[in-house]
């Protein structure tokens, strides 16, 4: 029998993971608020209906939008339309709590739930090659194993119930925020020192102070291109998660409420949909510093 | 002509490179306030004497010692003896305005500095393969060629006056300093939300969020193993140095200055000489949660 996707929302993410369900043979629907992100999809051979009305038909939806809420929203509008058997696969960053009560909800239904935040930037998901950090039952994993496998280059099994996936999404988050902004913190104050940009990150990267982010980001600041990979908003948006998690928790994140300053910063002088390494700017501002 | 070396302070990073010149067959002086540093240099066949009775002997005087005032007062003590042509190299975390000011007062003798702080950890130092960020004239980098040659792997050449050295050593201990309170942040709310240490650290090191730091370090969270490799106050006072440096150039640093408050903390908790990663302990302590 046919195995049949839907991707619910199609942004930078779903939208080269939709296209990745298709390049794999996948009949996949594809839903988004902006008509302009379906056409693109349809143009790319991707079905387009209301996705209440193709439910009873989706062996897998995957659900690419930006928060809980929204995933929430997605889930209870099909979520009494979906058949039995089908998984649902949870990608956006939410608290591990959140997941795990999704998941409850999904079983009373006879639906499996699979617990898998996503990373690996826009170039990834075009190539069918992110990062999914899953946890969930076997069944669940056995039933979105196609569309794993269509969009995934690496799939980290955490655990047999949700939870485990969203946390480390949330850990990785936290450090890769702090890092951002620890380079752009960094190369700044290099440059204050009298350093370019490009001597620091071209010995920085062969020292111990190296990380993934610096590497990744470093460049963008030392070319002063700020094309937006990853936007600031995001960071505004996932560390704020990070720390309504520590919040709740009562688990204190001194780092990760700094970065989140800084990123918050860097929003509100308009820079939220630049790249995120723009928060430099913030550093450069305050400090009377040139950038490249 | 044969060439006469000296290192200033047989630490965990002196004590390597004494015995690394020793072993590329360098006349090499020791000298340390500890007698026991003394007798373990000698044994290894190490020569020792009142730095200021040989001091017009020596060729190359590596300032080994913990910060900028111990390496003003090495200095000042042989400063008067030391002949013209030789080289001091100044391999202490300083600010680079000293590194400056100390490359002026020994060019006025007619002695060649070199602004050359180190990086790689005692293990790297014993091996004669630590990595130097060094900065200084032509004839300073030619004078201390032998030495350099016997201690490092590596070699940045970042300028032809003191400065830049030091400037990319306060980078790069940032950057540092920040990643280990990151990766103790990261890991102890790993534990708070569930996930083992040793998970978040096989994960996250396959992720974005990894850096040097959080694969080097992250493993002595996971195993409780706080034997010190660098300790709690090395980070105490480099990222002290930072601090200083941005206060007196007007340049703000959320996170150093976030990081050097846990570092702080674990210091005051008695964590002083334990490896620097049990600055996880301050997060520990903070939440009720139990380290590996």
């Amino acid at each position: 029998m046919a195995y049949t996707a839907a991707v619910a929302g199609l942004g930078s993410m779903g939208m080269g993971m939709a296209k990745s369900l298709l390049a794999a043979g996948i009949e996949t629907y594809g839903s988004d608020t902006d008509p302009a992100k379906l056409n693109e999809f349809t143009s790319a051979g991707g079905k387009q209906a209301p996705l209440i009305d193709v439910a009873e038909n989706i062996d897998c939806l995957m659900i690419v939008v930006v928060n809980a809420q929204q995933t929430k929203t997605v889930l209870d509008s099909v979520f009494e339309q979906l058949k039995p058997g089908a998984v649902v696969v949870a990608c956006a960053t939410v608290p591990p709590e959140f997941a795990k009560a999704l998941e409850a909800q999904c079983q009373q239904q006879g639906l499996h739930y699979l617990d898998a935040p996503i990373s690996g930037g826009s170039v990834k998901a075009a190539a069918g090659a992110i990062t999914v950090l899953a946890a969930g039952s076997d069944e669940a994993f056995t039933q979105a194993q196609p569309a794993l496998d269509a969009v995934a280059e690496k799939v980290f099994t955490l655990g047999n119930q949700a939870g485990p996936g969203s946390a480390l999404k949330s850990i990785n988050q936290l450090l890769a925020g702090v890092h951002i902004a620890a380079a752009a913190e960094a190369i700044t104050f290099g440059l204050s020192q009298g350093v370019d940009a490009k001597t620091t990150v071209d010995v920085i990267s062969q020292c111990a102070g190296t990380s993934w982010m610096f590497e990744n980001r470093g460049p963008h600041i030392a070319d002063g291109d700020y094309t937006p990979h990853s936007a600031v908003d995001i960071f505004v948006k996932d560390l704020g998660i990070v720390c309504d998690i520590g919040h709740s928790s009562k688990f204190p994140l001194p780092l990760a409420a700094t970065a989140l300053q800084q990123f918050i910063a860097a929003a509100g002088a308009g820079l939220g949909r630049e790249d995120d390494s723009a928060v430099a700017k913030v550093y450069a501002n305050q400090s009377d510093i040139e950038l490249p």
